[in-house]
């Protein structure tokens, strides 16, 4: 990737094409010296797809409900991209699900732009560029995007709530519904669905979550989680999920900014965050030094703090950025 | 909370003191601002404390083996902290599960100090303060720490894999055992659980174990994960997981190091990534321009790439920290 091959791949980007949009995306997700231009190119032709975040505890079935999905929006009409978010193996740095054979039977429909994207496992809980995908997906014209992560981590609940709207799956089982009650999931659901619907306990799991919703209070025109039961894996309610959804963004039509908003501000912090550690390893710190200072911590000749202020002190200290 | 009683606190903690712990890490996780000041006191004082890291799926009985586990402990004679870490709600901030009854069986064992702590609900994706938790019951004088944690996100395995032992409790079911196989949790794994090993499936979870063990390369004399099998409702395996997890220790006696610095290296990124916003914020932000910067953004007035990099050369030109 070269300097002069970036306008024609953004143009390219732009006017839809799959390989540039794939391209691009691995561009972004190995953090390559030219994605952040892409991103500030494509920026401004964004804010036009629908992003629907879907999550849940593992097991769920949220693949199977996602490639559902997929196959009903594009029945209506809708061109869409998928961004699944997988933990990344501590060891290997890749993808742990990445190799797995996702929708193949939308495989030859252009309208259809799917990626498996791996969390980064850099220790510092630095969030996954999950948001520049997006772009990449809206700038492309795609009218959806559905963002689909595992885990119940904080992370993960970030992605989701900062959607357009936030879709909590859970399914009947082995108790599992009342910890995924539990588990901080269910406060951040604009829509549940109770998956495998067909299995028992599903009666139970849909109270569970109505006597939840009981304790919240409503006001009037105020959106209430509805529930929709769905059977992914034969099609069963995956109409009247989309129709939930379609009926979410109009009655929430006025008030999406606060949405853009909270995942913009997401994206700056990380960011922020991000670009500082950064220019402190590379051009405050020595070769070796951040190590140097962990060891120093580790042997207790030092402290997280002292050591955490001394080194901000530094780098404020040292003048402008690049 | 004023400057004088610090000391006081600080010394107290270190006598084990429950009622200065229980402080201390309110204080802790409050952000307070003797916080600080409190850690680097406590800090020296550390590094005797074995850390168990606990996690799983949800549902898989973390909760109720870690309660068990730490009577095990506890008759051998060890002293033990337990950090739980939950989800934090994102609309009221609060624990979800803070307010479970756990324990009770040891409310009136002073050698048993439990804490529930809520992860930050921040965007942005900051990590929780369990180092500095951890850090108060290693000063204290507990001989073990058991941090448990609910989910498999970034976040959560990132604080497991920084104990001295990480151990994923997995349950047989719904599926779950192959979905928690790709869940990204099992390669950090030093110790296999499977809990609720009297039920169905629990056979084809040990075996589901054994292959993606069988595909991994273990070397001479390196340690290969053990699965040990549980019932933690009767206390049935709980001997078994402990001599393990002594195994382990013995094991690995001589290379703790690397665990220490690892657990250091995420703390530090932690800090200095959380120091450098609230600087940015507090001195060189005008009040209400970071709001501003989002709301440009999310009008697409400008990117979040030049935005950051806006901030970051601002800020480094501003000269030392406070």
């Amino acid at each position: 990737m070269t300097v002069t091959d970036r306008p024609p791949l953004g143009q390219r980007v732009l006017d839809g094409d799959p390989r540039a949009i794939a391209r691009a995306m691995s561009l972004i997700e190995d953090d390559a010296p030219g994605a952040p231009d892409l991103v500030r190119m494509l920026f401004p032709h964004t804010g036009r797809a629908y992003v629907i975040g879907v999550t849940g505890p593992p097991g769920a079935g949220k693949s199977t409900l996602v490639d559902r999905l997929v196959g009903t929006v594009r029945a209506a009409g809708e061109t869409v991209g998928v961004i699944a978010v997988d933990p990344t193996s501590p060891f290997t740095g890749g993808s742990i699900l990445g190799d797995r054979l996702r929708m193949q039977a939308h495989a030859a429909d252009a309208g259809v732009f799917i990626r498996s994207m791996a969390t980064r496992g850099h220790l510092g809980g630095l969030a996954p560029t999950t948001s520049d995908l997006a772009v990449v997906l809206d700038a492309a014209g795609r009218s959806l995007v559905i963002v689909e992560t595992v885990g119940v981590g904080q992370d993960e609940v970030d992605i989701v709530r900062t959607a357009d709207v936030s879709v909590v799956v859970l399914v009947p089982g082995t108790g599992d519904d009342v910890q995924a009650l539990k588990a901080g999931i269910m406060e951040i659901a604009d829509i549940y669905v109770v998956n495998k619907a067909d299995r028992d306990g599903a009666d139970r799991m849909v109270t569970s979550i109505e006597s939840n919703l009981s304790l919240q209070a409503f006001g009037d025109g105020q959106w209430r989680p509805p529930i929709v039961r769905t059977e992914a894996t034969n099609g069963k309610g995956l109409d009247e999920l989309w129709a939930t959804i379609q009926a979410f963004r109009t009655h929430t039509a006025g008030r999406r900014e606060a949405r853009l908003a909270a995942r913009q501000e997401y994206r700056l912090r990380e960011l922020l965050a991000r670009r500082f550690l950064a220019h402190v390893e590379a051009r405050v710190l020595g070769a070796g030094e951040f190590d140097a200072i962990v060891g120093r911590i580790a042997r207790r000749e030092t402290d997280p703090y002292s050591a955490a202020a001394d080194v901000l002190s530094r780098a404020l200290a040292s003048g402008a950025a690049r």
